[in-house]
């Protein structure tokens, strides 16, 4: 096996025990991304020279000092709407052209006190304003969609491309691109991961967080990067709690629900995740049926929500230079200079009402387990499907239908993958629970990771 | 001394040694509403049957095992915007003709649990939407303004007319009444005192707390009052303070600011208010000079948030029947209609930088103190104020200009009387200090009580 193919658990383990070091990793990784990233256009900007710099800096330190902690040294990728002092934030928009970021972002600061390498920002669909990502390839094939927004992230890390990345979440954005490329990610409770320095789409749901090979490696990432900002005005005070709890999962009711995740599903995928599920039952936890509560309401608030929030975030340059952006995301943009604040409002009392009728449904269950996304990779071009039934949807609606409550209640929310259809394309589990249990979703994701036998690698690229 | 001149905390005491009982207290204030209510317009309905027999009760309860604690046969009033089981909540409307309170909103249960006697339902401007209350006049000259929206509760308080009151406040509704009617109100933190079943006008201004004749009486309602209840989504958890601590001002910084709230401000009300301020520091408190940020800002975020607020609240009733509300609150909710959702993200934004900028300015000072309003009460029908420099104001503007910070910020403030004018109405000083705070702010209020003569006494109505 080669470097780039470890875990960052693994990777972290082979060079506190002198096995690995961090130069001989991000060389790895940096080859693989030579050798791999012409074809999947993962990253906006390589920062090799960089990477190998902090990467012998790490080396030093760790040979004089031991590990900082379990990123010491592993190389990673960030979602090009994370700020790096003295890297354009570029967005992947036309928009930001020039642009340079003064300061580090909060989980910039905290990754590199950690000791990561940054090795390169990744694409992301436009100012994360969509699903697809089209800048980028899936790493399983390469004439399907990334999915997205942190579409680069997430095919990075499939591909050997980066040991980690981080990602954001406002309707699905880490959870999307994490299912279709196989990859764990997961979006924390709102509020637990500062977002002071990441470029905003819609403040009340946008989340930071890891897209990762494993849920043990998303639990480190989540470990460094939470905790209280006083600059994000969304941030929690209080104790961080240890994500890396044990994974027994005796007494723990998991929720499957009758309606709305499994409604419009592809057999394949639906048959994966009952499979999983199944699977959790075997390892000690009690299935429960729950009704998933104003289900018809959820896009409604998603994008009530989300439109204006994103409008009021690029009023100036939308006034300014609106020719800057594709179209896709100019028609929103535009469309949000439309909604009233009654339209607003409403969204908003709907979303407190959501927050409440899901809080009383997890008195009942610790998880809710589902899929994360109706379908697997859609072809690159693809405009909409069609279901058994044979209504139509558009992709991107289809994508954002399954994992938009979580941003909509602030829920911890993770991803992890659980088989593949019959073309070989990843399949995704998505685990739920009540805010600030973060800590229960991703012990229920570790328990299934270590029953299964194949967590953990890359997508089978030939370099 | 008649039982209808005391206050709550001389009440509670010969209540608890056997002096008075609350038969005689409550009958002494009914009498007093007969008296002086045909002038004053303070109440829409009072109880009168429903008290006497509640007096009864709390008296053979104390009688037999001793008060509940100091509310236990306390005659008190609710602002007809507080939901009390069986009783119509007008909200001073004919929208609300035929209404009936289906279940006691949090407030009117923990008071009745607390032991308190119900009078009746005071008069607010309609649904709370003004500043003037005009079916009510002021205590100390029927020919002016009572204030609003808790103009009937500020009144029957200051009228011997009630021991204490309810009020509401979203942008100055307890503290104008309380500070033109020379009583004590309190705005408690955002989020401590529980909206549930309580008529909104504003829900993220939105405040209960009480009105009183001392400090004291406001610290022991709020301590009946304050909690968390998860059916008001802002309420907030943990556990509720002591709000009667001791009165020692050593060390205590207090802020005089610079700018905003001595600007425009009568000479008599500066006066005074700066007459009180010297009189905080020869207590041992140390005064510094403080600038009040943002503050060009804050009408604009208190309108920008409160219209589109209220009028989706209001968008069923509106829609409906927009004829039967008075035509100054019709045209505000109408108003309300006009909004975009991008004005209104505006001010949500501005005041979340103003929230923050706030917190900074209480890094260095523990409280702020500052006129509750600009002037005095204004004559019955008058529009307008001239101000020295010879611009003209709206009355109402006027009136909510010192007292919005508050409500933007979510920050405790107090009003109490520090003295009267040439013409003999009542003088208001505002203490604010940092969300949270407000057994600080009724503290410094209380050490000011203490050392003043005149602290405590109804308005001189001759019945």
């Amino acid at each position: 096996m080669q470097p780039f193919e470890l875990t960052l658990t693994e990777a972290a383990r082979a060079i506190r025990t002198g096995q690995l070091s961090p130069v001989e990793l991000t060389t790895s990784v940096l080859a693989r991304i030579d050798a791999v990233d012409g074809r999947l256009g993962a990253y906006v900007t390589v920062a090799a020279d960089a990477a190998l710099d902090a990467a012998v800096r790490a080396e030093r330190e760790i040979s004089e000092r031991g590990p900082r902690g379990p990123l010491h040294g592993i190389p990673m990728g960030l979602k090009d709407l994370i700020d790096v002092q003295g890297l354009p934030t570029t967005a992947s928009s036309n928009v930001r052209a020039g642009h340079v970021a003064d300061h580090d972002s909060h989980v910039a600061a905290l990754l590199k006190a950690a000791g990561a390498v940054l090795l390169g920002k990744t694409h992301t669909h436009e100012f994360a304003y969509g699903l697809t990502t089209p800048q980028t390839s899936n790493a399983w094939d390469q004439g399907r969609i990334a999915g997205g927004s942190s579409g680069g992230s997430a095919v990075a890390v499939a591909a050997g491309a980066a040991t980690f990345a981080l990602g954001t979440d406002t309707g699905g954005s880490i959870r999307v691109p994490a299912a279709l490329n196989g990859m764990v990610g997961f979006k924390p409770t709102y509020g637990l991961v500062s977002r002071h320095g990441v470029t905003s789409l819609s403040w009340s749901l946008d989340h930071v967080g890891p897209i990762s090979r494993t849920v043990r490696d998303a639990a480190l990432v989540l470990s460094a990067t939470a905790g209280h900002d006083p600059r994000d005005p969304a941030s929690v005070s209080g104790q961080t709690p240890d994500f890396s709890g044990g994974a027994n999962l005796k007494g723990l009711k998991v929720g499957v629900p009758r309606n709305h995740y499994f409604e419009q599903v592809s057999p394949e995928v639906e048959e994966a995740v009952r499979r999983a599920i199944d699977r959790l039952a075997e390892l000690g936890a009690e299935l429960v049926d729950v009704e998933i509560p104003m289900a018809r309401y959820i896009q409604a608030v998603q994008w009530g929500l989300m439109v204006p929030e994103a409008t009021a975030y690029h009023e100036r340059s939308l006034r300014a230079t609106a020719d800057l952006y594709a179209p896709d995301v100019r028609v929103l943009l535009e469309a949000g200079e439309l909604t009233s604040a009654g339209d607003y409002l409403r969204a908003q009392r709907a979303r407190t009402q959501m927050r409440d009728a899901w809080a009383r449904m997890f008195d009942g269950i610790d998880v809710l387990a589902a899929p994360t996304v109706p379908m697997t990779a859609a072809k690159a071009g693809q405009e909409t499907v069609e279901w058994a039934d044979g209504t139509k949807e558009g992709v991107s609606d289809s994508y954002v239908r399954l994992s938009a409550p979580a941003n909509v209640t602030g829920a911890p929310a993770l991803t992890l993958p659980v088989g593949h259809d019959a073309a070989g394309l990843p399949i995704g589990m998505q685990l739920m629970a009540r805010p600030f249990r973060d800590a229960t979703v991703l012990r229920v994701g570790r328990a299934y990771e270590e029953a299964a036998t194949d967590a953990g690698r890359p997508a089978p690229i030939t370099a």
